[in-house]
């Protein structure tokens, strides 16, 4: 039977034109470093995004889908830029400036970008790469920073200014296809080349609907944020779309992430809100102890990118900065879950905070299963432990195949038989839907059928007296498949005695997830974010480069 | 270029799967007038949704799209089948009980209703139109009422609790189309036939994750919302299924909807919204300002269908019970704007008054436009009066042709040429898209190119000592096309000065809207809710059945 009712494209396009005209008095603010910040409604921003379509249009000659790249700090222009390029149908490719030269020329020529916008002062990171990047046809500079880098550049250089200066300030926008691809984005993936996310107009739209629901963000306009989370970072976890649907104010930090500007910006600008990864948070955390500055007006704080850590969490509740925990990545949009804790829970309880911790509970459209060493579907009793898989219209189902038209391509240890997205993050989920995040998947120990978390053996050993750091990692074993091989750091006059350690982690864990293998290294290998490198240990193991003590 | 997302149909099932799993514990409690209110948990809930839909299809055979009809009250039983209808693949069909049996009968003719779920207390509602309902063939009656007065009926009579008794808890809801029909609702209009409205899966979804966004009714799982619009009238206003997205708690009166057991089922229930019509709020407002209550709880009160009276409204705030105006129809689910002003207005101001006075605010799911006498489109400067046209997912652009496979039809007088919705109303819209309405487009005087408000000319008459009511209406004109005739009900004792009259009006609207026309009348036709019946005047004037004085 036919419904009856008006089927509209969910479309970035509406989302800027609601901006624009319901919220054409709301502001993003960028931070110019010294003097007064620059300040641009979203009404004047919505006639400069049709500017900015016209100039790519007509001048630039970008057409259908074209790729149009991004490689930029957080900023108006960026934001003119995510709303010009899918409006006009092309798709934005939003380019992580933190990414190795190689990685980034690799990805550019994937994604077969024609136009880079470019901010000045990033300049002397791309100029390297533009001998290598085979697609690129513009570069249009946005910004302070020197263009002498740019001499003798292939590709044509354009001022952003220059560009859109003169072009009409409205725009026939065309009917689009909510299906259609709007924007892109890389995951940075450890190893393997990395992975093309391809966001569709509904998707997009459907996610800043979810970032604007009471349960998630929750924020009216009279908030502003303060977008510390990179607009290349899975697209600012949808902040600069999600903003024009309710006009929240926005903060942009440009180039200035360092703690004393933030500091700054936070007691001058006043924002509510902030979105940002722990390790800034825990710079500005420093600098606010060392430096205290009136930060009253910043009451909530949303967290993701890792786990914050329970101290950090409690010393922004003492700033009356309260922390939101929330897990997503590049293929969720990236919302997957936001920590609120349940109704009935006593405010400011430690169960309460216990909530708070997890990652947080799903919203209705994103659905969740556990799947079991096995393969086998899991209950949410909040403790059976498997990996997550999740399904809904903000997550991937495929990764971009690449070229001018390469064909979504499905690698079946990211996307199950049925379709849902392998996240490869491994927890618990709680009867009331909360989800707990213990391991990543490739670092979990598959012994005899059952699941050994390698991050609760190295949090157990690390609390004894003797130990400065630990990894535990996976390795074959005969009659088990895999068991768990202790690698052990010992702080500076300690000596090493296996059996004691054995005996202290016996009474924290159970009795068949012990390690048998034991091992001192001098340090644990880190990747270059800090983070524990467990392929160079598994691979020290395999070529017999570690003594290790079999008990 | 193919977008890499997962594309998963916006459903009713969805909703419902959601609520189960993830806010199971969340409670339907549904009043029953004396002892124990009647309480279940989405959990609960849900199984009995499967074991309904299992019997609707099993043991009666509903198949593909049939209708279920429901002649309700608000309750769980109620809330069930807002869920099993629609999840299994069927249209549900809410019944109003407040029409006339002749308009009720032609109704459930027109939708083909192949059962009616029906409410114990309403079989001598339902009885009298058994003969005449051509299509039902169940008759599935739930909770206390006299079952014998269906003696005899001609469809089989079924009882709810015995016909779910044992049935599976859990169904293999079928994948649905996103747009199939889900649900639908006739339009009571004053003229014509009822015109029916039928809601898609896609358009209850949208509507859903709007009404759960913060800037709308802003609800989580810690509130309990007393819904007290009917489940028959557009939705309960989206409640029942916005709630299973988030977990709020429902509180149904069921049958007791006078003043006294709704003071007392806040009081004793503690909710923490409501949602009504004016016209209940009114007399709770006496209810409770005869008899106080403890309604500390109940700080949030969403009301729409009528414009809520200024005095209203400010009682209400005197209570601590906040009014948020709401603006909607039957064809648009009905969310089309909610009244929270604009970020930058100070708390308790006259200017803050002045916005939650307005219907509302657009979000940004419904574009609107107004189109003025000559169907140009008007500018949004608050001063401009046009029709209001609206345009969104969750707005209608046809009614339901009737009959087992009517087409959708769209009369030219409901629906512009490009497909949007003429609401009807005629009113203003502020340059932050804040909507004013003034008229019913059909009661405005269509003066030589100009429109004229009748209410305005009606209010400032009304203000006058002497008039007890005045009801303005367009009567024809050879040189304007239209002019005002002022009808005026004059206090006891008052006389009769028509000069003084308009001389007393020229102080209040522009010299070219003054009446020319006037006469006395010794009351205003109403119809049968209360409402100034213009269409009565129209005749008596074309009959020349009033005697009037030109000025």
């Amino acid at each position: 039977m036919l419904s009856t009712m008006q089927d509209v494209p969910l479309t970035v396009t509406r989302l800027l034109h609601h901006g624009v005209r319901v919220h054409g008095t709301s502001l993003i603010t960028t931070w110019t470093g010294e003097g007064e910040p620059h300040r641009r409604t979203f009404a004047e921003a919505g006639a400069r995004v049709a500017q900015l379509a016209h100039a790519l249009r007509d001048d630039l000659g970008v057409r259908d889908d074209d790729r149009v790249a991004t490689l930029m700090w957080n900023n108006a222009e960026h934001v003119e830029a995510y709303f010009a390029v899918p409006a006009m149908g092309a798709v934005l490719h939003t380019l992580n400036l933190r990414l190795p030269a190689a990685q980034l020329t690799w990805i550019v020529n994937h994604a077969a970008d024609r136009v880079i916008v470019v901010n000045g002062s990033l300049l002397p990171l791309l100029a390297p790469l533009l001998p290598g990047l085979t697609t690129v046809e513009h570069i249009v500079v946005s910004g302070p920073g020197d263009r002498s880098v740019l001499e003798g550049a292939r590709p044509q250089v354009h001022e952003y200014e220059e560009l859109i200066a003169g072009k009409p300030t409205t725009y026939d926008w065309p009917e689009l296809d909510e299906r259609q691809a709007a924007a892109m984005c890389y995951t940075s993936g450890t190893t393997g080349d990395p992975k093309g996310v391809v966001y569709s107009h509904r998707s997009i739209y459907l996610h800043s609907m979810q970032v604007n629901m009471t349960q998630s963000m929750g924020l009216t306009d009279s908030d502003t944020s303060l977008v510390v989370v990179p607009q290349f970072h899975v697209n600012a976890w949808g902040l600069p779309h999600a903003t024009f649907m309710t006009g929240v104010n926005m903060l942009m930090p440009d180039r200035f992430l360092q703690p004393a500007p933030l500091a700054q910006m936070i007691e001058s600008e006043r924002p509510t809100h902030a979105a940002a990864v722990p390790t800034i948070w825990q710079g500005l955390l420093a600098e606010l102890t060392a430096r205290p500055r009136d930060v009253s007006t910043l009451t909530q704080v949303t967290i993701g990118g890792s786990a914050c850590p329970p101290s950090l969490m409690k010393a922004f509740d003492d700033l009356g900065m309260r922390v939101c925990h929330a897990w997503g990545m590049t293929e969720t949009s990236p919302l997957g879950t936001v920590s609120r804790p349940p109704a009935g829970v006593e405010p400011d309880s430690e169960e309460e905070f216990a909530y708070r911790l997890t990652q947080g509970r799903f919203p209705a459209g994103v659905e969740a299963r556990l799947s079991g060493p096995g393969g086998e579907h899991l209950p949410w009793d909040g403790k059976s432990a498997g990996e997550l898989e999740v399904r809904g219209n903000w997550i991937a189902g495929a990764y971009y195949g690449g070229g001018t038209d390469g064909q979504p391509h499905r690698p079946a240890d990211k996307f199950s038989e049925d379709g849902w997205l392998k996240t490869g993050d491994v927890g618990t989920i709680s009867p009331d839907g909360y989800l707990t995040l213990t391991d990543r998947a490739k670092d979990v120990i598959k012994s005899g059928g059952e699941w050994i978390s390698s991050v609760d053996l190295e949090n157990a050993l690390m609390s004894h007296p003797d130990v400065a750091e630990a990894a535990v990692v996976a390795v074959p074993d005969d009659k088990w498949g895999e068991r768990p091989l202790a690698t052990v750091v010992l702080k500076e006059g300690a000596s090493a005695d296996f059996e004691v350690l054995r005996a202290f982690l016996a009474e924290k864990v159970a009795k068949w997830q012990l390690p048998e293998r034991w091992t001192i290294i001098s340090a644990v290998p880190k990747t270059s974010v800090g983070k524990f490198d467990k392929k160079v240990l598994r691979k020290q193991y395999a070529d017999g480069e570690l003594a290790v003590t079999q008990l």
